[in-house]
C-alpha cells in the first residue's frame, strides 16, 4: 500500500502534533479557555518541541459562540489567549465549523505562506442548555424552524423513510440501534470520551422518544469540549516528529441548507460529492480506508453514510450492520465488515458517545485519527496495523460536509 | 512607478469583477439576498462574461447574521441562491469579517487550487435596530459591556484620550469633525452611498451628543448591504479582463479583543503591525499610495489611522486635517497634505457616509479601490492617475485588522 500511494499523492499537509481536552459537561470553563486547553495540549505533543511563539497563524472553527455563549471576534480573544499578535481566522460552518477550519488551514498550508498553523474547534453547549435546540437551528432552514422542526426532528423524517423505503424487518430497527451500542461500547476505554458505558440494543430501544422513530439514546448529547491540531508543510514535518500524519486528500462541499428541498432523505449529496473528489483525488477507493470518523449525530446518519459511500449497497447498510454487530460484538472494536474487507469507524465512540461540542468536532475527528495512525490511542488503540483514516464531518442537514483523508509515513 | 514595482511584486491575486448594493436601510431584504444580489452584481461586471458556474470557491464575511438575522450556515443559504454545490466558507471577525473573508480568498487562490473564487459581504443591521448596539458588543471585551460601554463609548475614550493628551486647542475639535464633512463631501457623488448630502462642522459640533466627546455625526451608521469581488490567480487574469487590478499586499493581525489592556488609547497596534508588513511585502512606504480606505467607524479612528500610519506625526494629525481641510474643502475630493504628497482617504464616503453594513465593509473597501483604480468611479472618480490603493478593515476596538495593497497593471 505504501509504495503505490507514494507515486500519486502529494501531500495538502502534514499533521505534527494533536490535543483536546475531556467532553462533557464542563460548567466552570469558558469556551476560549476549553480552546486555549486544547491548544495548549497539542503544542505540548509535539515530539521535538514548539512553542506559542512558533505558530505563524490559527483557524478556528465554532458554530455558536456568539448566540450561546455572547462572544464574538473570538480571533481578539485568541490573541489574549496565546499572547501573539498572528492572522487569526474563525469559520462558521454548523457542526462541519472544525472540518471547515481545518480545510481552510489545509489551504493556507498549501499557500505557502505559513510553516506552522495550530488548528482548533471548541464549543460551550451547556451555558444556554433550555435553549440550545432552538440556537442549533440557525443551521436549518428558518421554514423548518417555524413549522417546529428540531435537529431530531429532521433526522427522525430520514430515519423514518429509512425504515420505510428499506427496513420492513425488525432486524433494521435493531440495526440503527447497534450502531449507538457500538460506539458507546468504543467510547468504554477512551479516557477523554463523555460515555464511557456500554448501552445495549433493548436500552436504546426502551429510551424516551424524542422524535418517532429517533429516541434518546440515538442521538449525539449537548457536550462542552474544543479540540486542535499542529499542520506544517509535509517538507518540513520531520523538523518537529518521527511520526507525522500526512494529509491526503480535503475537500469541501455544499448544498441547499433545507431538507425539504433534497432530491431524496436517504442520501446526503455533500457527502457523495465530498467522498467522491477526496478519493479520486488519493487514487483509491472507500475499500482501501481501515478507519473512519464518521459524524454519527444520530445514528441514522452513520448508516446513510454506509451507504453514500458505497460500502454498503443502497438499502442494505442495515443488513451489514445487523450481521457484523452480531459477529463482532464480543470484540475490543466491532468493525463492519463488507466481502471480507473490515472497516472501523468511529473507534473512539464517535459523536454519540466521544461527544458533541458541534464546532470541536471536526478537529476531535483529525485528532482521533491522528493517534490511530501513530498508534498512540491507548487502551482504545485499534489492534490492527493501520495506514488510512478517513473523516466525515457534516453540518446541518447536509448543507455541508468536508471530507478529509490522513495516511502515515508515505515517504518512509 | 509601474515599472519598478514590477520589479518586486509577485502579486497574490487578481481581481476581475466587482459589485455592492446600495447601502442604506432594506427593508424588504433578506440578508442572503443583499449577498446574492452583490455577487451577481460582481459575476456580471466580468468583461468578456463570467457565470455562476465558473466560480469554483466562496468566501462570506458577516458578523451578526445568527444574533441579529437568527440565520446560521451561510454556505448553505448560498449554496441554494447560486444552485451550485462548491466549497464555501464563512468568517467572522466582527467589522473586519470582510477585509478577514478577503484575506483568506488570497490564500485560497495562491494555493493554486482555485482558478476563479467569490468573495463576499453582507450585514443586515435594520433587522434588530433596537437592540443592535447590544449585539454589536460582542465584539468587545464582556466586561466593557457589562461595565456599560458600546462602541461609541469605547471610541469616544480614544478620542477623549486623543485630545487631552494633543489637542487643547479648538482646531482639533473642528478637525475631528471635518474628517466627517470630508468624508460626506465625499459620498454626495457615490450612486450606492447611503448618506449623500453635505455636513458642515457646525452640524456635527451640534448633532445630538452620543457618548462624551463623540456626538451622532462622528459615527458611521447602522446599514443594511453586502459587496462582492472576484478573484482569479494573477497569470489568468487577461483571459476575463483587460484591467484587472492585482493584490500585491495581504496582510491581517490580531491583538487582545479588549480596550483596557491596550498600551494605548491613541493608537492601535493591529493597524501598524499589518500596514508595516504589507508596505515591506511590496517594498514602497506609506507617501506612495495614493488612496486609502480607512476605517473610520468613528472619525476619531481616521485620525488615529493617519498617525499609525506614519503619514503625519503622533499627535500631528489634528492639524493636518484641519490644514488639509480649509485648503480643499471646495476640491471635488478633500486630500491630506504632507510635504507635498496629497493622500486622499475613503474616495467614496468611506464607513462614515457611504455607510457600515458591518460584514460588507472590508469588501466594499476593495470594490472602491477597484473602481477608482479602473477609473470607473463615474461622478465621483478622483481626478489623478492613480497606481495604488490601500483598504484598511479593523474589528472591534483592535482585536483585528487586515491590510491589502492593490495596484492597476504591474504587468503592463
Amino acid at each position: 500500500m505504501t509504495n503505490s500511494l507514494s507515486l500519486k499523492i502529494k501531500p495538502h499537509a502534514a499533521i505534527i502534533g494533536a490535543g483536546r481536552t475531556n467532553f462533557g459537561e464542563q460548567w466552570y470553563k469558558d469556551p476560549e479557555k476549553l480552546m486555549i486547553e486544547a491548544g495548549i495540549n497539542a503544542l505540548e505533543s509535539v515530539d521535538f518541541g514548539l512553542g506559542r511563539k512558533d505558530i505563524q497563524a490559527c483557524y478556528f472553527g465554532s458554530f455558536l459562540y456568539q448566540t450561546t455563549n455572547k462572544l464574538g471576534l473570538v480571533s481578539g480573544y485568541m490573541a489574549r489567549e496565546l499572547g501573539i499578535n498572528i492572522p487569526m481566522n474563525t469559520t462558521e460552518a454548523a457542526c462541519a465549523s472544525g472540518g471547515s477550519a481545518f480545510y481552510n488551514a489545509c489551504i493556507a498550508i498549501k499557500s505557502g505562506m505559513y510553516n506552522v498553523i495550530l488548528v482548533g474547534g471548541f464549543e460551550k453547549m451547556t451555558d444556554r442548555f433550555n435553549k440550545i435546540i432552538d440556537d442549533l437551528m440557525f443551521a436549518a432552514d428558518p421554514y423548518e424552524f417555524d413549522a417546529g422542526f428540531t435537529f431530531p426532528s429532521l433526522y427522525a423524517s430520514m430515519m423514518a423513510r429509512y425504515i420505510h423505503d428499506y427496513g420492513d424487518d425488525q432486524r433494521c430497527i435493531e440495526a440503527l440501534a447497534q450502531i449507538a451500542c457500538k460506539n458507546h461500547h468504543h467510547a468504554v476505554n477512551n479516557e477523554y470520551a463523555q460515555f464511557r458505558r456500554e448501552i445495549t440494543v433493548q436500552d436504546v430501544l426502551k429510551s424516551p422518544l424524542v422524535a418517532d422513530p429517533i429516541r434518546l439514546l440515538h442521538c449525539s448529547p449537548i457536550s462542552d469540549g474544543a479540540a486542535a491540531v499542529i499542520l506544517t508543510k509535509p517538507e518540513l514535518a520531520r523538523k518537529y516528529t518521527d511520526a507525522p500524519i500526512y494529509v491526503i486528500a480535503s475537500q469541501q462541499a455544499t448544498d441547499d441548507v433545507s431538507l425539504y428541498t433534497r432530491e431524496s432523505l436517504t442520501g446526503i449529496k455533500v457527502t457523495r460529492l465530498a467522498l467522491k473528489k477526496a478519493l479520486d483525488e488519493v487514487g483509491i477507493s472507500m475499500k482501501d480506508i481501515q478507519i473512519a470518523e464518521v459524524h454519527d449525530c444520530f445514528t441514522i446518519e452513520e448508516a446513510i453514510f454506509l451507504e453514500d459511500s458505497g460500502f454498503y449497497e443502497k438499502g442494505k447498510a442495515w443488513k451489514g450492520i445487523y450481521e457484523s454487530y452480531e459477529s463482532f460484538k464480543n470484540s475490543k472494536h466491532i468493525p463492519y465488515v463488507k466481502d471480507g474487507k473490515e472497516l472501523i469507524v468511529n473507534p473512539g465512540g464517535g459523536l454519540k458517545a466521544d461527544g458533541h461540542p458541534v464546532g470541536a468536532t471536526g478537529i476531535r475527528q483529525i485528532h482521533e485519527c491522528f493517534i490511530q495512525l501513530r498508534g498512540e490511542a491507548g487502551k482504545h488503540q485499534v489492534d490492527k496495523e493501520i495506514n488510512l483514516a478517513l473523516c466525515h464531518n457534516i453540518g446541518g442537514t447536509g448543507g455541508i460536509a468536508t471530507l478529509h483523508i490522513l495516511t502515515r509515513d508515505i515517504y518512509e
